[in-house]
């Protein structure tokens, strides 16, 4: 799959589109999901120009990893969150909706996650930001 | 939490339990999950002593999402499937069910995954060994 320049992660990496920022590095920006799965949800998203892990380089998915580790230690610390899902979805077949490589955490269990609907509404920006706020507070 | 060394994950790892081997390095192995979410559900873990990704130093982490990518590319070729899902669940309460951290890739949609109730039976080993070696084909 070729890679869309114009999808919506890309066009917030180059500063087009706002994002609620928790962490950013050299190889990885993190950010909250504006259509949260549960209070606490975030992204991580590689600056390579990449559809999928596949499209990834080898350091490139380690950095993403890396950075995921930070986030998820930060989330469940800053909800009080019993565990956590990490999750990255592989083309419109799995359910991939923006079409640059991704890595969810969400501070919720897989069970709950089967049982809630898919979030269709953004999420409040100021609950969001008030939530980036705990998390950043625990990076 | 502390690490339990009587795992599952552990045991197969010494050789004490088998498994149905699709890929192994330095630092992580690859085998089929013997209660598949769907055809072609394959784990990858890390030889490191780690409960959960929180507990997994940096370079484990990044020997993993790599392995993943190897893993992952394979599974979508031998299955022919539209997608892959790679999760990761941290924590009891996450709904991670083996204490040793652990990567899942599923060649199937989350929202196939959702409407699926969890596998609570073994899959046929001779099913599970047709599978791998088409994945092994791959890699």
């Amino acid at each position: 799959m070729s890679y869309d320049t114009n999808n919506i992660f890309a066009r917030i990496l180059r500063g087009e589109l706002p994002c609620i920022k928790l962490y950013e590095d050299e190889h990885t920006l993190s950010f909250m999901d504006i259509m949260p799965q549960a209070d606490g949800h975030a992204l991580i998203i590689s600056k390579e120009p990449a559809t999928t892990l596949h499209d990834l380089s080898p350091e490139g998915a380690a950095a993403c990893i890396q950075t995921t580790q930070k986030i998820a230690r930060a989330v469940e610390a800053a909800l009080d969150a019993p565990g956590s899902l990490v999750m990255q979805l592989n083309g419109a077949g799995a359910g991939q909706t923006v079409p640059h490589v991704h890595f969810h955490v969400v501070p919720t269990s897989i069970g709950q996650l089967r049982a809630t609907p898919h979030a269709t509404n953004m999420a409040d920006p100021a609950l969001l930001e008030a939530i980036a706020q705990k998390i950043r507070a625990q990076l």
